[in-house]
């Protein structure tokens, strides 16, 4: 039931036409009873923001934080649209408040798709009759709204987490452009907890730090990144720790979901680096080594070479002594003090042929660590972007 | 004759069965007469830097920068070798000074290869009396030289220059791992002219930052890269400006050659950003769009996607404003104030089926402007990098 999982939210999907194959492409998730309550949003933090962004950004500065309904659309990502692509995703909300019997402001819109085409509004205004009509708490209902969003992904993203007295829901899309912060994303989480709009904002921000931040597939930062919670507050009230602790819970699962489904990806990775001088230093090389187009290959090739991986620290523009360093892949430990050692080399192959594989990299410094979810770079992921997408 | 052009060098590559294959894998450039000359070097910045590195730093310091002899070894980095490492490369070192009868701290060393695996000396020791024998000045030591550097590399790598009287000459290998600052390399000049190490270690230095330190291919700096430059100074007494521009010259040639031999490459684009706010944010702006996964995708597919580029520039943490910026590649402007804008197709199509691309993407902030020379990611480079190497 996903983002219907709390009480309070209808959603509803519908096919508009702005994706040539007549796939879904247009969705809404708005309260029930066109309330407008407490909202939290983080957005991507590429100056070259899409219009969607900079629209939900004001509406959501005009209104103070809450709104009534958040309408998304795939197969364009109105990014690099000019003056004219701002202009139909205000017409966009406005539309959809007209139709909502609601103030624009509290309506916001997201896109995902091909930077620089146009945004065809027409297409929007005729299909939105039928999203409105559609809106519902029918599963069929959440199900259309998670799949109208999705682009290249190879399947819905969907989440419920069950808290102590509340809910969260979301939905989510992201295959691509994955990297900090955030991550080329769309996700809408619901909850039923009775909350204020500054403790949701808090929480959401925090939830994203550990979850959607903490993972990159190709390094690239999109210009749409937008993650949403609302709170229907038709539930209990809830402290600001058990919000946070269930919200992350909820994007940590819909992160590891992108990563698995990452353009091209046979495998997901979480390396992680101990041991850091600081806390800076550990997140510079945990990225260092997650976005490295060599260190990646190897994965792909289930290929132990760690050397890769020291070099990738060494270069990452933060303290590293290289006699200090170990390097583990899942339990066995091919590197320590910087030099290759023993190992057990059928637990190393069984480890990297699996799905899924962590590599720990203790710097042997200090104590501050990171951690980030990435993927293997494939040929597959070339084929898939060489293309207009 | 490349190394060999200068007046005053003697050249020889011989197999040391460091490479598994048999191939040449052992080099060596010298003073004919033994002298030590005055010897330029810039190294990578990696902390992890390999033995030869390290040993190589330790003996320019001894000598004040003079150097008769350089070895080379391919097929193993040395690199996250520990003490054994470090001691490996000293006793090349120390093994060759007694055979040309010279100062250990007069021979530098350079690898490439594997990281993490041994270097094997006692392959060095036996090869290393047939490496001296057949230093010379003939061609073929010129060339066996040159191919005894190469790794992954498809082709040699050689540049003569030859300015107001004076010659530099050059050899160079690097296909991969290849990015600022350096990129995975070795590079060995020579020149005749007449200048003091202090000169000659200004002039490589500057010339390395407008060559080696532009391009990247994958965006991986490397244990080992070193550049090492030596002047005999039997040609007349040279400018440092004059200087510089010979060696900028010869370097800029090399690093075309590295970039058109990047594993899986088929074409080589130089990306250029002009107008942006200042130097440091020019710098940071090309190096993200010439480092993109998604955008060196597109190259390979021969795709104008100019909305990925815009997405990389406006993450690259410089100033931007997207309603200031234009795209052009070859001479084709497919965005201008941030949208796209009426271009003609077919010089388009043409200019990105062709083996060498420039695409210009212009900031519209102010004067300052950088330019990196890269290569488009394939599945090949995919293919190439998936298993031990």
């Amino acid at each position: 039931m996903t983002v219907l999982a709390p009480r309070g939210f209808v959603a509803s999907g519908t096919a508009a036409g702005i994706k040539a194959d007549g796939q879904l492409d247009l969705s809404l998730v708005a309260t029930e009873d066109c309330r407008a309550v407490p909202t939290g949003a983080v957005f991507t933090s590429n100056l070259a923001a899409a219009a969607p962004v900079q629209v939900s950004r004001a509406h959501l500065a005009q209104s103070d934080g809450i709104t009534t309904a958040v309408v998304l659309n795939s197969g364009c990502a109105n990014a690099a649209t000019g003056p004219e692509g701002r202009k139909a995703a205000e017409l966009t909300c406005e539309l959809s408040a007209r139709a909502l019997g609601i103030a624009r402001e509290h309506v916001l819109v997201c896109s995902t798709g091909t930077i620089g085409t146009p945004l065809d509004l027409d297409r929007i205004e005729a299909a939105l009759p039928d999203l409105m009509a559609g809106r519902g708490r029918a599963p069929e209902c959440a199900a259309a709204a998670a799949r109208a969003i999705l682009t290249t992904d190879t399947r819905i993203k969907t989440v419920v987490v069950e808290a102590e007295g509340f809910v969260v829901g979301g939905i989510a899309k992201g295959a691509a452009m994955l990297a900090p912060n955030m991550a080329t994303m769309l996700a809408v989480l619901t909850t039923d907890a009775a909350v204020s709009r500054q403790v949701l904002q808090g929480s959401l921000a925090a939830s994203v730090g550990h979850s959607f931040n903490e993972m990159t597939t190709d390094g690239c930062m999109s210009t749409n990144d937008s993650v949403i919670a609302m709170a229907s507050g038709l539930g209990r009230k809830v402290a600001e720790t058990a919000l946070t602790e269930a919200l992350t819970a909820a994007c940590v699962d819909l992160a590891s979901q992108m990563v698995a489904d990452a353009e091209g990806g046979t495998k997901v990775v979480r390396v992680k680096v101990t041991g850091a001088a600081d806390a800076e230093g550990a997140r510079r090389a945990v990225r260092r080594v997650a976005e490295s187009q060599l260190v990646k290959s190897s994965w792909y090739g289930e290929d132990a070479n760690w050397g890769r991986i020291v070099s990738e620290l060494g270069s990452a523009g933060t303290p590293f002594e290289l006699e200090r360093v170990s390097i583990t892949y899942g339990a066995v430990t091919i590197c320590r003090n910087g030099v290759e050692v023993d190992h057990d080399r059928d637990a190393l192959r069984r480890a990297l042929a699996a799905g899924e594989l962590e590599i720990t990299c203790e710097l042997g410094l200090g104590t501050a660590s990171a951690t980030m979810l990435s993927c293997d770079l494939t040929p597959a992921y070339v084929e898939l972007n060489m293309g207009r997408s």
